[in-house]
């Protein structure tokens, strides 16, 4: 999917929503089972629910290779029920040598048709170019991550700003606002109006809303450009909303809310 | 395994290889078919002829992964041809916020059994912890890599040393010598001495030997330490020695000759 299309489906559904699909059995309502079929019936319960209300889905591989080799035919049959004109992201945070990440951009672009794929920048350009040699096919590298540890290296100050700048600044010589998104969290707040500023016309796909504390309005006020410019994730808060038989009617309700919460992007 | 017992296989076999198990299709012996009974049969006659002399395998997931949900399986297929005795380490390249490091632990040591996996530092402390979490299990965290795109990042210039120096010294609290070990390498040469000065107890996984233009005795020279302190990883030199009928023996030859050029290791 190209970026008109993804900002087309946007306006029409009036959200930059992503809802991350990260199923951990322990945390399902307690009619479905922790089993293979149970994932996936899970699954197809939110994705039957949201795909009204949501402009991506982002399937968290880890989440399904803890089942093993099963774990990648669960995320086939996942996949399968995904509307295939929503836009799709493997979260999948690979990168390597060259002929390495031309394997990976493989899996997750021809086996599984998938529109996107999160990448780490730590090995630098080589590992990044072989994902933007695909058609119509996605990067969505790492610069500034939601979690505690985004401090460790990605805010260590460089001579040139700290190292999460340096990512943003000199990744966008290696693809355009065509095929790269950078992953930029929202537990930052404010500095998501910085960072848009040394990126303004890439995506954003912005994690942290929900479980993780960020709010959407904030989010589209620091990070939206005139392009839309930001997919707002959401996981947790809308998969594990209710324990109950309600999970999706009460999955249903957090992405209105969060739809809700994003409706500053859609004035005119 | 832990480290002690990784040493005494070493000084068994006098060798700190790792064979590295990068299985593409389009460049193996013509007599092997291309697909996932090919893949299969081509790396089980790797390991037969090459396992009384590596003391480690290193699957490179991505290789799997490009079959889609079939390459899990012949990963599986893979692990269970590896004698249980001989270290491996699933080169996957991970490394995610905690709840979902927590589940590629769990899939790579749980489900496969695997002793150690690489990880991507980028994400900092809390995206590592939960790969330390699990008995005689092993982080190899990704320090310096061989490949031209390691300046971009991985060489800026901080406010205390490069950045890849920033990442040995600060993550060696994470974990231990015991748990812990790091990517650094081979194609920078010198460099490892002084990688080695910074992290005077960690082995290292060192790749870029062969193929990539390294040399293991150069290796074993600046990098090892008195528990060995190094894998030196070979794979494409290995694994394509040859691509008739002779690829068994050829790459034996080749175990051989890289074995050889690590004796400085296991002299008294």
């Amino acid at each position: 999917m190209n970026r008109m299309d993804l900002y087309a489906a946007m306006r029409e559904k009036k959200s930059a929503l992503c809802v991350g699909l990260d199923p951990d059995p322990t945390k399902f309502p307690k009619h479905i089972s922790r089993d293979h079929k149970g994932l996936v019936e899970f699954c197809k319960a939110i994705i039957d629910v949201t795909q009204e209300h949501c402009v991506a889905y982002k399937p968290n591989l880890a989440f399904f290779e803890a089942f093993g080799p099963a774990g990648w035919d669960m995320l086939a049959e996942v996949m399968d029920h995904i509307p295939k004109h929503i836009f799709t992201i493997a979260d999948a945070k690979r990168g390597d040598i060259g002929n390495t990440s031309k394997m990976y951009a493989k899996a997750f672009f021809e086996h599984f048709d998938f529109d996107a794929v999160t990448v780490a920048p730590y090995m630098g350009e080589d590992s990044v170019k072989p994902f933007l040699e695909f058609d119509n096919k996605w990067v969505i590298l790492l610069g500034l991550t939601s979690n505690k540890g985004s401090a460790d290296f990605q805010r260590i100050a460089t001579s040139d700003g700290m190292l999460y700048e340096n990512v943003l600044r000199k990744s966008q010589s290696w693809g355009n606002a065509d095929n790269m998104m950078y992953v930029v969290g929202a537990t930052h707040g404010e500095e998501l109006s910085h960072v848009r500023s040394l990126v303004p016309d890439h995506f954003f796909l912005v994690p942290g809303v929900g479980a993780q504390g960020g709010d959407a309005a904030t989010v589209i006020r620091h990070g939206a450009n005139d392009m839309g410019g930001v997919l707002i994730n959401a996981s947790r808060s809308i998969l594990y909303a209710s324990d109950g038989e309600d999970f999706t009617s009460e999955a249903e309700k957090e992405c209105l809310k969060l739809n809700k919460d994003m409706s500053a992007l859609f004035e005119d």
